[in-house]
């Protein structure tokens, strides 16, 4: 058990206390669904510990915590969409589970409720907060776009790659973490270190997952295994193998990734060079880079160590997870 | 010339300087072309009417009423990939002339931007009308649903059909209303009552576009005509043409109502049957009603008469118009 699964029931408990299902119910009920099928609901907890590690009530920030959640959700229903993703967390997606029109609308429904899960804040706050959030909406759809971008994209580099990830992930930790910074009344200074250590853990998170998206364990997966190479996602592990490779490799990579197949061959093929041209390895590197990145901000930051345990935690269940 | 063209240009200025294409541009551009594409621009002009009535700094509600046109284009763009439809304004709508990926995805970041056009209220207005315009989106979803559920159901009622319009068009021209009026400083009672004003005069201007779907001159009605036939929408033409026909009409009406075709037979006979039991004239009674309504409404409300003289002209526009 970590200690920080006393945050994680409070988040479940704000979930119980919000029930989402109300008429229509073909809107709220795919609602209702998708934050029922769960995940790590890691996020909000997210904002819980930005919320302690400055001393304030994370009680009160329980509410305000759920936007971030549901906004997640969204985004998730949203993007399955574009990705015509069959499963998420092992089950079956709204639009796979009801349809395409009600993924659309109960999405936009639910970005929506995300907004109204701020009204407890008092209007200053309230502000701040609210504008925070549209920010780092926006930088999503930014980064969701990038990501689309990218696969029929030939000059995809590294710090693309890493801006696109920083937008699409990396933002949403970073704001969680401000947000809940905020709510306990933290100085805009260490507001915004606490938004850079998260900007960077946000960073090595997705790292990971693409990382997991081919290396991982199946059995923790609960989604399509290598679905980034399915797609011809160019993710860091296609750009370093891509660096990496010979003429002949080279060429063998681009040729795959110039298919639209669902042919396993393909990621046979592809996986077998990833190996080979030691890009588990390379990715593993970069990994630690940022987590150490993120760890060396928040050792700046000028609060007792005890209260950093939370997010030393919170970092080994981010990064050092098998699936 | 309107005299509330003035607050036309007003919106037109605004929205010159919004400029809303940034990078990437593949998420912004269709943003800027359904907004460009215009169409009447009516829901911010009526924010500006809201300020006006009650004394306000028209000017100081140009930034925030974008919200509500941005709210109503981010709304066109997913109602349109629903419905599928080709057209809008006589223009390809956006997942047409780019993709549906593409309009799902500039979809949510036009909706979060209406958020954002609402950043220069001072906090504790700032809220207030946040609140007000996220109640009023989650009442267009609900509104939406209960459109796509009618599609389905057998038992539609007119309180039914009522409902739903206000939900779905009626709550946007009542909180514009209410938003440009509480930008102005009035006080509740009064914000309330135009509040009031807008639900009925948007739901008479409902009415009419129901009406102009299926009567309306094509020339000017720049979508398809009779879309809501073809969808097989149960709409107050449809209720009432079922509540006038004797046993042989009201089988030939269902029988058309339970095809799914694009074959112009069908808008042709059910047009024929429509005229034959006068739907035409029960609309234009029904629509008079809540025009009346509304303007009992506006009668109450305590400003100096040449104040209401916009809103007249408005419910001119909404409600006389040809297309």
């Amino acid at each position: 058990m970590y200690a920080l699964d006393k945050f994680h029931e409070l988040i479940h408990q704000g979930i119980e206390d919000n029930p989402l299902i109300k008429s229509p119910n073909e809107l709220y009920e795919p609602i209702d669904y998708i934050l029922q099928i769960g995940g790590k609901r890691i996020r909000p907890v997210i904002v819980l510990l930005g919320t302690d590690l400055f001393d304030g009530d994370v009680k009160q920030a329980v509410k305000p915590s759920l936007a971030i959640e549901y906004f997640h959700n969204f985004s998730l229903m949203h993007d399955d969409i574009m990705d015509d993703a069959p499963l998420r967390r092992g089950k079956q997606t709204v639009h796979e589970k009801y349809n395409v029109n009600t993924a659309i609308l109960s999405g936009d429904a639910l970005l929506i409720k995300a907004y109204e899960a701020l009204e407890d804040l008092e209007p200053a706050l309230f502000k701040t907060v609210t504008k925070l959030f549209t920010k780092t909406a926006l930088e999503l759809c930014e980064g969701q776009q990038m990501d689309i971008n990218f696969e029929t994209q030939d000059d995809v580099t590294y710090d693309d790659y890493i801006q696109m990830i920083s937008m699409k992930t990396g933002v949403l930790v970073a704001a969680s973490l401000k947000i809940g910074a905020l709510i306990a009344g933290a100085s805009e200074k260490d507001a915004d270190m606490i938004y850079n250590y998260g900007l960077n853990l946000g960073i090595a998170y997705q790292l990971k997952d693409d990382y997991l998206d081919v290396f991982g364990n199946l059995e923790h997966l609960g989604k399509k295994h290598a679905g980034d190479i399915f797609e011809n996602k160019k993710t860091i592990l296609y750009l370093s193998a891509l660096e990496a490779a010979n003429d002949k490799e080279r060429k063998e990579l681009l040729f795959w990734y110039g298919l639209k197949t669902d042919n396993v061959d393909k990621v046979y093929a592809i996986e077998k060079l990833f190996r080979k041209l030691n890009v588990h390895r390379t990715l593993a590197t970069l990994i630690r880079e940022y987590t150490n990145k993120a760890q060396a901000i928040l050792n700046d930051i000028d609060v007792a160590e005890e209260k950093k345990g939370y997010l030393k935690e919170l970092s080994e269940i981010l990064i050092d997870r098998q699936g």
